[in-house]
């Protein structure tokens, strides 16, 4: 693609440096903003640049805050003595999008791999350790939530945590891997099929 | 979606103002930001809003432009006796990307369209008309091929600039419509197997 503009080609270059977005994508929003109010390129811009460098990472949970410690941490109202470890931020707002979890949450950052040489001194692993280890905080960690992906690297990562806590006195739970809300018995794999008889749970009526 | 860090919501607003770009993707787009060395976000803005503020349109064609005359206009291998009239910046790239038009351009900015309110007087036709009428010039205009969408909108505008080009004594063509290549008769509609019927050309094998 030949750009008869070397400012249009440099945003084009830097625009489709996104991952999912190639380079005719690049151009027919770099052709929009060009017809659009020069503000509005302008606030794009910045709230960019600003994210950028102001955004910063709690300190107890790792999640992404606009202080030291983020909104869920710093929240009395949610319940201190849980703890939901998740892989990244996006997680978080996937959990929470539920309605379902009042307790807070520890982002690990990514799951163990060898194959990406990602190890578990890469991961937040040793400040959850400590999260847990403080026995007399003032909201003392009585349950570990792993809910991490169904993949292999996440449930490598998920029995090594489930390792290191063991000395903790903690309880260590996984969220429950089956056929999804909607799904027919017929499609499911048999992986998932032959994991939700294995785990199955006491059906209650009451 | 609620997002801990009121940096990171305004720019997921910010990027998702963009056309065809959600809360979600501009979210993985903005996390991702994140991942990355501070000088790619900086770049990017960067890029952005000097693109906005620098890029200069092409006084004889409207094309954009890194000057007050594109490179395309000012090149004189190209042949300004023949100009193509197309609706935007995306179709000249369309057209330059073929290699098969040596001629020089006029960007309509738009199509006559009275439903979105755009009427002639919005368009650049008045440029067009007034390059076609300076016949004194060294490179007097010959032919203007009309390359506009082959919608209702595109037709009327070919329509209407046929008509106020009439008087200058122009050849005045227009792009052909008919099955692409590669097309199967079976499979095209009948409103352009009609018209590929209707305006055939001259089948030579020498």
């Amino acid at each position: 693609m030949n750009i008869p503009s070397k400012l249009i080609e440099d945003a084009v270059t830097e625009i489709s440096r996104l991952p999912g977005i190639g380079k005719k994508t690049a151009l027919r929003l770099a052709l929009h903003l060009l017809k659009q109010n020069p503000a509005h390129a302008e606030a794009l811009a910045l709230s960019i640049t600003t994210m950028r460098n102001e955004v910063q990472y709690c300190q107890t949970c790792h999640n992404i805050s606009d202080g030291p410690i983020c909104s869920i941490c710093s929240n009395p109202k949610r319940d201190g003595s849980i703890i939901c470890v998740v892989e990244d931020i996006q997680d978080v707002l996937a959990i929470e999008n539920t309605n379902q979890f009042q307790g807070k949450y520890h982002i690990l950052g990514g799951v163990i791999s060898p194959l990406q040489g990602i190890g578990p001194e890469e991961l937040h692993i040793e400040s959850l350790v400590e999260r847990v280890s403080k026995k007399n905080s003032d909201e003392p960690v009585k349950e570990i939530i792993l809910a991490l992906s169904a993949t292999m690297e996440g449930d490598t990562t998920s029995f090594y945590l489930g390792k290191r806590l063991k000395e903790h006195n903690v309880k260590v739970s996984t969220i429950a891997r089956g056929i999804p809300v909607g799904g027919e018995l017929e499609y499911t794999d048999e992986v998932t099929l032959g994991r939700s008889i294995m785990t199955r749970v006491n059906y209650s009526t009451e």
